[in-house]
């Protein structure tokens, strides 16, 4: 299986040009766009995403993972394997929170070179290839490189921001809902939120916090849009407030 | 074949999500996106449009289907076979036009429970789970019900109210037109719009509606946004207006 | 492979309820939704675009084209072959281009008509089952015609216009880099344009022109939106500024 989390949106032809030639180089491997549409141009906020939503796949899967602001400079790609599912991708810190995560890491710096490369699109001509070799079961194009090197030790293991909004108007925090106590309240843009269950625990209109689906805490309002309520975009700053102590 | 019909949008990883499970647990069976943006929430709605868009499919497709304000609380899960093909989702209304418009009918509730069910997604939790089975084969994990207890007697056979706005800005109605005579027609914000074969029999900007290609009475504009032209949004009432007798 | 080119929009039931046909009819073969949001309506942009995007393809592969204002009116249904590929849409000029680029064309009148035929919807209806026909290895269903007559000679070589607005509010133009020196400049509404490599070589916020990974001149600003820069929208003339010689 091969999935597709990408800033590209599902408009235009990027998505399609980029199955198209996995459908070609891998063929019968199933093909899922998981995220398509994360903030553009932000790998920060997207790496604490692909974290939360990697998960549970079946060992072998493949991410083909394309949030890529600095194409066609000199940013290498890299594949990281970690517990036993590929991650492809450039190598601007995208699969730092996989990785740090993981319980074992392999990192590869990708030397192969497509035919022809364009300068603004190697999510098809450079990563998509690279993913179809994986899911054929081929080994990485690279070189071996020490995982420990790799990672940004000074971004945060959760990240208090807005990382995502939904079409609901729901509002993805890059924190862990496990790292949160059941007392603790969110702050967002001068609002305080508390704890719920979930949407149908809550009067509607009432905004609250909730484990999401994949473990995220998620800012939400009864059948209203959170994100017009609270004014909120991604990027925005979310503070955990302390919570007194009896 | 599954087709996914839902409020989900196509932003987003709940698609993905749905997919990958299905891929996983019913392989080889073809996915559609049949419909991934009918109005949020609105199940009332939604049944109405599934009743168009459910016709004309293989007996044994499976239509997995996901308008779900009420997930986390205590509605049930169900199964329908209506005329030889199943239907899975949430209890709320979303089958009822089907299945007062099918020759043959029976319901499940569906008992089954995965091991791991979160409180927000239950599309892909279980409803993808059990459409993956129904695809494979297998009976309905539930109890059979007396389908002629579960449909809503009070909702109308046609919905005379907006359904769904395209991308064009066609504005459709819950109305078949196959109901209304040809001189019928159908006013909408104060706007008073009669009945043509399609666009091109019109001139451009002008305001009509017809018969949609699933059945529906469907206001349109040629060349133009009716959702724009008449200021019209998802639930707003349609009338069918008596017509003088000759 | 059969690839979706159309102006219906991912939203709605449109894409789905034709991939559901080819499914049904061309089982097995692989389905791309390589472009569904060209401009609606737009067929002469539409063909420029589409001869930059069906590039690269494997002999053999199928395009189903719909950009179809005049649906449900006289205008014939066609197939075109041209260097090996499959083009299957309206007759309404969407091919021109594909056909006078091409080394090799046919172009066959459909003269098939299915046993339920909508007034709105040919894609799903007519279009659909003749592309499932061609990606099975059977010929189409027409009339050969001589495509010297059937190209439109009066439509210029590029198309100095806005063809395309991406996610990114990068605006595609219908004119091939290739035809253009690397000194030239476009200006579009009042802004004049260098060329550059790609996004990392000019500062953020810099606004410029570059051949996009398909050979198409396109307008980008680094890191911000050259729709919203520069007040694009799709139809825009551009123009190609004469440059002084040394």
């Amino acid at each position: 299986m091969i999935l597709l989390f990408t800033d590209f949106g599902l408009e235009g032809p990027y998505i399609g040009q980029m199955k198209a030639v996995l459908l070609q180089q891998a063929p019968g491997v199933g093909l899922i766009d998981l995220f398509s549409d994360v903030p553009p141009y932000d790998a920060k906020g997207a790496a604490y995403l692909l974290a939360a939503y990697s998960h549970g796949f079946p060992e072998e899967s493949v991410f083909l993972c394309v949030v890529d602001p600095g194409v066609g400079s000199a940013r290498k790609g890299v594949v990281v394997r970690a517990d036993d599912r590929w991650y492809v991708g450039p190598d601007n810190g995208l699969f730092n929170v996989v990785a740090r995560r993981a319980g074992t890491v392999q990192w590869w710096d990708i030397d192969w070179c497509p035919e022809r490369l364009s300068a603004s699109f190697h999510g098809r001509d450079l990563f998509a290839p690279v993913a179809a070799r994986l899911a054929r079961g081929e080994a990485p194009p690279g070189v071996l490189q020490d995982p420990s090197f790799r990672v940004d030790r000074e971004w945060p293991d959760d990240l208090a921001q807005v990382v995502y909004i939904d079409r609901f108007g729901n509002v993805m925090t890059g924190i862990r809902a496990s790292v949160l106590g059941p007392d603790a309240m969110l702050a967002l843009n001068g609002h305080c939120l508390k704890r719920a269950r979930t949407f149908s625990d809550v009067p509607p209109g009432a905004g609250f916090w909730y484990e999401n689906a994949n473990g995220l805490a998620e800012i939400a309002v009864n059948q209203g849009r959170a994100d017009q309520c609270l004014g909120a975009k991604a990027g925005d700053p979310v503070a955990v407030l302390p919570v007194a102590q009896p």
